[in-house]
């Protein structure tokens, strides 16, 4: 993996550890900014189900909201790291903005939209990364319901 | 249309009223949750990107925002109304919770994700209300600006 990569890729696995820290489902992402190989780290998120009772704030969504309101030209030139495949709704959110480069820490837990952002031109990087793996199976082990509760799926 | 899609659009709608009052993008939505023919409107909410710096707070993921944490059953039998066509986030958590209908007041203005929904089993309405697209059209001529940024595209 290319520094830039591990840097965002570590930015998104803080945020999930903390989610974990706070009680929360441990999903993080961050949004890179890549210009003439230099990287800006916009923002970074996690999921906020169980600390904010939301239905929307994924590790991605929660990324990209608390980067603010971006011109259209920024987000096509970032990358969205995450901690875990993502779902319709943020893979949605990264077709929204036109964001070229998905780097996934994971798939092995869940599996998004992977096929449907590679079809619209995304450019999908699954790491299989261990401490992303390790860290998701362990929460839903320890709180299925609440992670089918996330993906909108009956338990 | 029925009177319960009526009572929705028309919550959808004076969503997007209040929003463009309040110098926002006038989207709306509302989530009702529909048993045994009994209509129960969980809740409604609008574009706050202009109001509140937000990226992703569209109409309809603000009216999923608002109704909370829901379990997944309860999505299943909801139909989502939104005044304007969903673009790929939006669609892609209706997608994500699995809500079986969306009614859309229009989709002239702007054509979102219908397709992909419809490919995914979503039942897609398309009204084609002129009060939508004249509020939503008065928008776009007065602040085009703010309008591509909130679709990701370049002005
Ligand atoms: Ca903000
Ligand atoms: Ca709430
Ligand atoms: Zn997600
Ligand atoms: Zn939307």
């Amino acid at each position: 993996m290319e520094s830039t990569d591990q840097l965002g890729l570590s930015i998104a696995f803080q945020e999930a550890q903390d989610g974990y820290k706070e009680g929360g489902i441990p999903i993080g992402a961050a949004l890179v900014w890549v210009r003439d190989g230099v990287a800006d780290v916009l923002a970074s998120g996690r999921n906020l189900r169980l600390q904010k009772s939301s239905a929307t704030l994924h590790g991605e969504t929660s990324a990209l909201e608390n980067a603010g309101r971006l011109p259209a030209e920024v987000y096509r030139e970032c990358t969205l790291y995450t901690t875990l495949s993502p779902c319709s709704m943020c893979s949605g959110a990264i077709l929204l903005y036109k964001i070229p480069r998905v780097v996934i820490g994971e798939n092995a837990n869940f599996r998004g939209e992977e096929e449907l952002l590679r079809s619209r031109g995304v450019d999908v990087l699954v790491v299989d990364d261990e401490a992303c793996k390790m860290l998701m199976a362990r929460f839903i082990k320890e709180k299925p319901q609440e992670w089918y509760e996330d993906i909108g799926e009956m338990h």
